[in-house]
């Protein structure tokens, strides 16, 4: 499914196989996962993009052809018939970035299928709304097991690695206090992660009812619904269980000003504040510099993308949990309707579209 | 001498020399610290300040008189003619920051000799600005071999301990490139823990040639006047010296909300910016969510007072570089020219004051 | 209950209430532990020991009776009526280990209730096998919401909170495969914490098929009886789960040196073996340093004892799992039959036996 | 200069210049340093090697030929002319060591130049002793301004990365006491990063009265001669200036099991002892599970090779003490004379020998 022109639906369109150079990896796409920036991508807000393109960066599959001798992640050998998920983000391996500061997500070479890539051209299938997708092979690979419901793991790709490098950053230790803000897959995968790394509180801020009712599920142990509560109800609410401190880490994961601003508020003197909303250009925030920083001793973490670690960190969070991820992933839709699941993910009736291309 | 008023002269005052406590021990002071803050205390810029009350958190001294046994952090035990210097905050040691997180700097019981005393009841003697102080059984001492110039490690109580957190909290690693701003003391003490880092790049943006110049002495490698350089000059000559990336770590020693924001400009991807500079409540910085934080994956650290282990990194560096730090005490007063000594500090003249009670 | 004489019956003795000096509470023992370390003590193998004495360093009560204005850790205002779990070590706060190297529990004159006190002389009441416990103000309190379960949280004052301690060291990552070795309740803490701070495999070996099934309950993915498999094949049955790699964390709880060898051999290039198990003089083991630490890029790290904030961690972990840790306490006994409850820990009959003074 | 035969000498030999592929690059040696394992190489100590092969892992040139854009570890274009330096190891960049747990020099498929490559077969110059060297394109550079004395740099490449990851594991904080044991290469990479890193002390013990001079030159606050003194007068010289607790770190760097063991019996409490000496298989080490690990809270560390960022950490370490540094390269030889090379590093007669091809 290419997108040709922004704000217009996507259409089909036939491309060739392309050839396998060495290393390459051909995969049949067995579920591609909708992203909320996929939304702005075909909204044409996203400047990475270049038309026309496939899009879709999240993505499990079968390997249907590879060139030569390949070994996943771990060191297994890879064969046709495997399942295998692949890290979304290719990096250079060589700069300062990832060499130095092994902080490949800061790459500057960095670019993801489904993003930076464009079907004008050879090898053309370069996109996860597709029935194959060639990869190239500087791409890592985790094996999948036969038996397991791949379509459950499609987010580890993307919102799930993305906030598995939030908590990394976080240095969140266990038995501390966790907020996290906004409940879309970036803040319901938060929630699982704070639960799972000991989190003795996982307070969620959120606007809708039902998905503060899925964060209940992931182990949230105090959910405030926005719109019933006021700043200050929510303020008095995370004091009291915190011993009027404030959380020890708050987790921004809505992408909004005020969400951040609220987080920094309901930080403790000394805690962290960690904010992996920001995908896109969307506003600022004034900061007093005595009282929310010096006098705080704030840390306000920015987070951007994430790296191989983070994916194989939210792939083991997922098989871990499976029968409660499946509930994520709330609409599932053959490939040729990829524009109406894009139309559910815009209008946030579901918290997670995935597309089955050959279901 | 006794601040009774503010904005107005500290007058000579007698008091009588307490008795002590099990635990407790009475100093002569040899050598105290003006501080930059002592300046707005007198101003009456800050709330902690109860009146009349005697400024001076910084000191040196000789122990004249003890009660019971007592020993120093290193385990020597104390006696009457050590030199000793002390840590200059007490902490209850009890609670959550103090023995949980272990951040006694953020335990809010603390308290600070000349900054939260008051000389209008016993046991009076609770400033450095004095011949004597009398010291509680909960301080920490530092004893200090003989034959070492006592005014020389002055700093180390609190600029220098508030630096050595500025490090602690930056988690800077050897090689990296690193921006100082501001040229006070903060700043000066930046620069040489900086060098004693393993720092790489040691660059410093000040608006004074001569403390340019001590910077250089202390390890600088490059300088940047803010009066001769344009922002975008700066902006260029940084960029420069960091392969077009910024630094790894920036430091704002300056207390400014502009400085704060030119650190951050200068920060590259994934790169840290901490503050020590705002010691009170001064203006605002506004932050665009995506470019300053997200995308640009950065850590923003404040930085609150300081710890005992803080001075003990801060009298270690002094001690390894005496020759150094003796030119970073500019001006020294009797005891009786405090007014003037405090004089200095409010201009800028000196880079440090220090008065000797005992000359 | 008082230890008279080594390996002889513990005897009931009657003693005099002490009165309390400022800061001082009087605790009535709801549940006290008896801890592995408690038979050593009794058989005179523990050097620290000083006759007569009252055991017990672990226990829960409420205040009776207090001098002065009291607080716990998060700043709770405690009272008559309130219940409570301490810190069993009490450490000196002034220090090299307590003040710069923030490292409490390696703190020189660090001294335990029911362990380094003498029922000699007043305040006669320092051990936990009593009705009563006399508490300086030294002591550090956690105050335990009413309707809790008290000897459930008994465990977190030693076994808890030294296994804390080992987790705080070992510098684990969620993710990391885990191997635990020991059943006891260190191991078996061992594994809750593994489970809790996110964990992708956790294996256990030990010797009773009984605690292995309890390990699974607490989250072991994999257990081996070293009873009816070889050491080829526990080593097997790990690299199998492993890729090959062997355990990113090996944590050594059994106190054995054939067991610490194990652990390292099954610890992949680069991983990290740490051991709390041995807390008195047993047992020698032979590295060689090619294979074993150089090449191996090794971390082996002993743990000794614990602090605060460890308890803190047991405590917030035992909270999360009532009902699963209520299974730990295996026995619970008067009193008075104190000497049966140490009987079923040298047997092993019990996991955790716990005393109920006023049952 | 070909390895035919182990302990006979190295023989001339010519070979065809290789075509390159792309992303490869053709260097013109400038300066092969001659490591203390080429010593073990040549006497067949190596299970690594593989005859004939061109020895040499040490070594910097200038880019005669390259196929291909390429750019250094800082992003700066290379180009014919240009003087470089590169990582010794070649790592896969895509398996769990190098991906997922961030330590590329743990990687099984890591290969260096002059030690796993074979003569054999094209490319034929595969290590530093020849005239030129062939790059494959994983390979990681680090251009060199020119006017740099290139042989001072030399040693970057493996002994100083070696000391270089030892320092990064030691997680040696500012202020520490730090010992060195040994006095090769290894040992004055040691007290260099001991020094510019901030220890207050840096003690080393060795055999030979020069080297000791070097390290003092480097740093060393104290150098204890252990032919002159005493295991147990040592013991009390390390104890005298370190308040009676031991180093916070001790750095092993000797390969030796007794200067290991001594290394571990004068760290403090919780301090840590770190070993990279150890190249190849020699010898054991026995430990008392309790007084050397456990109640000691011992942290041991093995160190195995290096990775990019520890050349970067070396080179910048060189490139800050250029004159200091100029001492340690104490021969040189054309590289005909390769043979005597071997010979000075067998007998220590050399800190360290270089050979220059084109002198």
């Amino acid at each position: 499914m290419v997108l040709e022109k922004f704000n217009e639906p996507l259409v089909m369109r036939t491309f060739p196989i392309p050839g396998l150079k060495e290393g390459e990896v051909l995969v049949k796409i067995e579920a591609a996962g909708v992203c909320g920036s996929d939304v702005h991508m075909w909204e044409g807000r996203d400047p990475r993009i270049q038309l026309p393109m496939i899009p879709g960066h999240e993505g499990v599959g079968e390997i249907v052809e590879l060139n030569g001798e390949k070994r996943d992640v771990h060191g297994i050998p890879l064969k046709v018939g495997d399942k295998v998920l692949w890290s979304r983000g290719v990096t250079c391996g060589h700069c300062y970035f990832c060499k130095v500061k092994m902080e490949p997500s800061l790459c500057p070479h960095r670019w993801v299928y489904g993003i930076h890539t464009t079907c004008a051209e050879p090898p053309y299938l370069t996109g996860n709304y597709s029935e194959y997708l060639h990869i190239v092979k500087e791409v890592d690979f985790f094996k999948i097991e036969s038996g397991i419901d791949l379509q459950v793991l499609v987010p580890a790709s993307c919102s799930g690695a993305t906030a598995a490098h939030a908590f990394d950053l976080s240095r969140m230790e266990p038995g501390d206090s966790v907020l996290v803000q906004g409940v879309g897959p970036l803040g319901i995968f938060a929630v699982s992660f704070a639960k799972s790394f000991g989190a003795s509180q996982i307070i969620v801020i959120g606007g809708t009812e039902e998905r503060l009712r899925m964060c209940r599920l992931f182990g949230a142990t105090l959910t405030l619904n926005r719109h019933r509560l006021s700043k200050e109800d929510r303020k008095e609410a995370v004091m009291g269980v915190t011993h009027g401190r404030g959380v020890d880490v708050a987790f921004e994961m809505a992408g909004e000003p005020d969400s951040l601003k609220e987080c920094i508020s309901l930080t403790r003197t000394g805690g962290a504040c960690v904010t992996a909303g920001f995908g896109e250009p969307h506003g600022t925030i004034e900061l007093d510099c005595f009282h929310d920083i010096g006098q705080k001793n704030l840390r306000l973490q920015g987070v951007w993308v994430s790296e191989v670690r983070h994916t194989h960190m939210a792939l083991q969070l997922i098989l871990s949990r499976m029968e409660d991820f499946k509930k994520l992933i709330t609409h599932t839709f053959p490939l040729t309707q990829a524009n109406e699941a894009i139309r559910t993910m815009k209008t946030k009736e579901a918290v997670k579209a995935v597309l089955i291309p050959h279901g």
